[in-house]
């Protein structure tokens, strides 16, 4: 498994629920969040190396597990780290703690490499610079090709 | 003005913030929805017409005044009309009632035609068909060409 | 296990993401939606029989998998049953179809009852009547008292 | 008008939709998040003195005008001020920078005092040392009392 890369965020009024605590969506999208943080601190910009390349990293499955929950301006740190990586699939792990250090919820999200029209791809193959640069932030596993 | 196409919607969970109603940013989402169904309400669908033609309708300014709280829960209804349509732009009206015809907000969207490089373009050299059919659903007020 | 009960849907367009797909965590949201249809389909309002009778089905844990992505104005249908039961516990099991009845996505959300205190509660000690309501939607299994 | 206080941001994958740009209503959220930091950096918070306090700054309107598109991973900074403040009421506004200091959008948001049951209040009555607080942050206007 490859270093952690820490994302801090405040937790916003919006996405909160009447219960008063963070709607437990918006767990998936700070885990979107981290995930991108986690390619840029490697000097992947997603929007430049997948989404302008033509490479979609979709979601496959995404599962979250609650602990205590978060309200409106909590500060929240989202450790992200990749879990697995072949050249058609990766899969990345979530923790999310408060201002003290307690863990909040952790996650996991499971993704395939695919281009626009939505086809399965092989990273090596479409994408041979790019597949190097995840290689350094993970070691590869070829479960498939 | 155009005739009035009306959309119901019931308010979800987390459209709700912790102060129990509707988060106010969740009426500028409903007025999208309620602009999509009045297109396709008049045979318009907006990703066949608009999307996958390469054109949108950027929005330009918004605005919403709130008169009364919503809940989850609720059933409302987003009455939408065409206020103003050119060659170059398009403005709707909305207002949202609730399930006892009580007006809780009312709002305005201004938009641009624009291609997918955000280059603003004239609808009727660029799209004529779809030119003519926004036609039928507003008399067009030629305002700049 | 629980009837199904339905709910049908069309894919807003802020619901999608730049590569023109649903984003992911928009179906967690659906859930909610299928959920609270389900309870109301049984004459349990969760406005009424649990947020403003101080109970909140919190959630513990939330698992999608996605199959086939989804677009902006898609039509689609969220199967929504009830798993589990207890009186201090809930999961229930939800499958999205596209208008061709085509599997696109399916998850399961596990719930604890708690007062607004964050405090699990056993449910037939605090709010009996509730618990005979739910109890006629799913047979009850007591894992815990 | 007070002093501005700057918010910066890095635009969110799913604050983006299928048009590549980040869709209108997330800009509503900012202001949100931009006003919440607005009072944090002058010492009051929006959950303590506010929410926790029976205080609701509930929005009455609220306006934006876009003059450039944001994508994913933009970077941007959200200037908001005090534009005006009664015992009843509170107006502010907003302005949207990208990287380049390019004015990206400009809103405004206005906003009544009232209790969690929704009913107006003179905050000065209800709660006199919010009040002297954010008469701190800007210059009285007692429009109404």
């Amino acid at each position: 498994m490859t270093d952690v890369v820490s994302t801090e965020l405040e937790v916003r009024w919006g996405e909160c629920d009447p219960a008063g605590i963070v709607y437990h969506p918006a767990y998936i999208d700070w885990f979107s969040v981290a995930r991108m943080h986690l390619l840029s601190a490697h000097g992947v910009s997603y929007m430049t190396a997948f989404h302008n390349n033509g490479v979609v990293l979709v979601v496959l499955e995404v599962n979250c597990r609650y602990h205590r929950s978060l309200r409106a301006e909590d500060k929240v740190q989202i450790d992200c780290s990749v879990e697995m990586l072949s050249r058609t699939r990766m899969s990345l792990k979530y923790e999310v703690y408060d201002a003290n250090d307690i863990l909040c919820a952790a996650g996991r999200t499971e993704h395939a490499f695919t281009d626009l029209q939505n086809r399965a791809i092989n990273l090596a193959k479409h994408s041979p610079e790019l597949w190097k640069l995840l290689q350094k932030i993970a070691p590869a596993v070829s479960l498939e090709v």
